[in-house]
């Protein structure tokens, strides 16, 4: 039979279902989608692709999906580091937003963020920033898959000026890009310190008429509850709870401060988190509860955060410290698995934004958002069990090729929807903007 | 003036003093040692090398000092993870080493752990292994630095059959080495649950008398101090103290387990702290309190400890993990910054081992361990503060090039004191051996 392409590989470890690892396989591509995979003895007897890779040292792996960006935001990585979180965001991140932000901003710290993102290994991103037409106009001009934040907040920004026009402009683009395969929508109320009880109420709403998740920071850090108890008498999540957003559709981010009971309420309610480790060790937000949070059967996906707080959007990385770090909270060597974080990295995110039918794993009948990572390097050697390997030892510099819907993007660790040189030379122009 | 080489760089970073980034600098280096470090414009007129380097968009820093190692465990990375800790050691780790201990085990898996540290820039390590005289004969080889533990405990293995045995082997290997210019050994019991009063009392002798360190596991978990509490009625520190080991020759590792009094005494005492934090996370050792013990005026490294558990000799990695942990233990975003890591990674690695003269910083007199970053990588722009992107963005496949002592190791990410074909065959052979 003939199809688009043929991919041979060493291994693949498709996710679903867990703890699998295909020795000498093949995946089979067409038209985008993953329409087999099977021993490569039996694929080059039964499909010919018009391209075959055969990528003899790889683990294909499902494209990550990074639950949880400011794309935008490389643009500020390393500005201002080692400071306190209100100092870091009051003297440096938001006057720098305000007196730089703007459509151009935003298109190339996208662009940035985009090419850093597939070079690693991550086809989705599910993202939250001003500007989201622009961000979804770079991802679809670089075919990455995108989960576009309707971003709202009762501030005014270069972008809107008041909840009532975040609204409507959120509203407008998630019409406009009705039509985009690549392409979802989410709300994205900023967080329960930024957004009114009426912006809420609509968004919940207009969420549930639309069934497109509600993408929030929520129990980010002490002082976000103290703050709230004081002013609303609640917690984010009792608040939350009162305004009817407490469901599958809302994807809480960060969550670091969660007793028994308020693990209990987000299971209960199908709450989705976004993990964020690094960026909550970075700015001394506290520690999630990932391993209570995984046994109480709440869906965990993971995020990099934005590179002004990680420093980098490396999910190879992210999963790692995730595993490594849930270890030393739980007190216990054998918490949160290398391929639990695998999962959380992929199918976590994906079923976190409503797209476990499209991508997350691989499987017949999804989209060929496919990752391959060369594990001959000498970093990943001796190699006993790939999926270890791959959480444990592997970095970014070891993924070689990404397919996002089938269409392959970086080819030989080149990017091949980027002029690369023109992007450097737009990143440069802005570092020297920002550094005045 | 002409001498060996010359390095012009974009950028220098000499850790000594603190904070300090050159541009456009230019390192002078003849027989082995730095003699000079000046603007690239004045060393063009002043200098002429044999061989010159132009690195236009690296920063050279000091090569990384990894105060505690167990080299040859790479061969083991990855064979067990994610399980309690006395079952990976007594159900793995262990029987694994019963079985296959030899000096060939050591011989490749300390060419492999050379090769991985090389490549991501470290120039300087001090182990802990059976069988050190191998460890020490590599090194050698391969033209690397190193500080190699004289490896005492009161079991059998494969090296030696009791304590006695031990020091007397070490004792000669520590007579035999005096003439290599790149080794100097530290005495290394194992740790208090593995060495007997008798043992550490001569040790502490020894160790006087030759005037070298002492590296030793210590405070590790709390099982450790529960375990010595119930048998010895004192805390390791304590018992320590009361041996005489507690001193600035004592490298104690890991540290996870300290009250404030504990504190206190290490920084009175001198003793120095090898923090280990990806060991410690992952392994569930607890938390080693590094903003507090920095704060007390304590000379803190940074090692890796052994690819078995962490699953990398990375410490660039290993700056990020020091630096993101420390401010979330500390509930501090402004504590451990990004130069102290860095410092954390050479100079007082150096201090710790007693080589302080000799390497951990880009000095006019020193070794000229020396190793260049790019960081025109994506992932490190833009490029505000060549010290953060360092330590929060750049990863080790950004290390291009590694001199120790002015010998050329690694040259545009090529190894050349190894023939890269024949490890990795070496290393498959164990592989196969060990996965029975």
């Amino acid at each position: 039979m003939q199809v688009d392409s043929v991919i041979h590989a060493r291994w693949i470890i498709p996710v679903e279902p867990e703890n699998t690892v295909h020795e000498h396989f093949s995946l089979v591509i067409d038209a985008g989608l993953i329409i087999d995979l099977l021993p490569t003895l039996q694929a080059r007897q039964r499909y010919q692709g018009d391209i075959e890779h055969t990528l003899t040292d790889h683990a294909l792996i499902p494209g990550f999906v990074n639950t949880h960006t400011h794309a935008a935001m490389t643009l500020l990585r390393g500005i201002a580091d080692d400071l306190p979180l209100m100092d870091w965001l009051e003297n440096h991140i938001w006057p720098l937003e305000k007196k730089w932000l703007s459509a151009d901003f935003v298109k190339t710290g996208t662009d940035l963020a985009i090419a850093e993102m597939l070079s690693s290994g991550t086809t989705c991103f599910n993202d939250m920033y001003f500007f989201p037409e622009i961000t979804a106009q770079q991802a679809i001009k670089h075919g990455m898959r995108a989960c576009i934040g309707l971003i709202i907040m009762d501030f005014p920004s270069a972008w809107a000026e008041n909840s009532a026009h975040y609204l409507q402009k959120g509203l407008a683009l998630h019409d406009s890009l009705q039509q985009q395969p690549l392409i979802s929508t989410a709300f994205a109320p900023h967080a329960p310190y930024t957004v009114s009880d009426e912006s809420f109420k609509k968004i919940a709403a207009y969420a549930k008429q639309l069934a497109i998740p509600v993408h929030i920071h929520l129990h980010e850090s002490v002082q976000e509850i103290q703050q709230q108890q004081a002013q609303t008498g609640q917690s984010p999540l009792q608040r939350l709870a009162a305004l009817d957003l407490l469901n599958s559709r809302c994807v809480a981010v960060h969550m670091t401060q969660l007793s028994a009971a308020e693990i209990a309420l987000v299971a209960q309610t199908g709450v989705q988190i976004v993990h964020c480790p690094e960026s909550n060790l970075k700015l001394a937000s506290g520690f999630h509860p990932l391993a209570q949070c995984l046994a109480a059967g709440i869906n965990v996906a993971l995020g990099t955060d934005g590179a002004a707080s990680n420093d980098d959007l490396d999910m190879l990385g992210e999963m790692r410290t995730a595993a490594l770090l849930a270890k030393g909270v739980a007190h216990d060597a054998s918490a949160v698995s290398a391929m639990t974080v695998l999962k959380m990295a992929t199918l976590n995110g994906a079923k976190a934004l409503g797209l476990e039918k499209i991508c997350g794993s691989l499987e017949v009948g999804k989209a060929a958002d496919v990752v391959a990572i060369d594990l001959d390097c000498l970093y990943t050697q001796p190699l006993y069990h790939p999926i270890a390997q791959l959480v444990y030892s592997a970095s970014r510099h070891q993924v070689t090729d990404v397919w996002v819907a089938g269409k392959h993007l970086l080819k030989q660790r080149q990017l091949l929807s980027f002029d690369e040189q023109q992007l450097r030379a737009q990143v440069k122009a802005w570092q020297l903007k920002l550094s005045v």
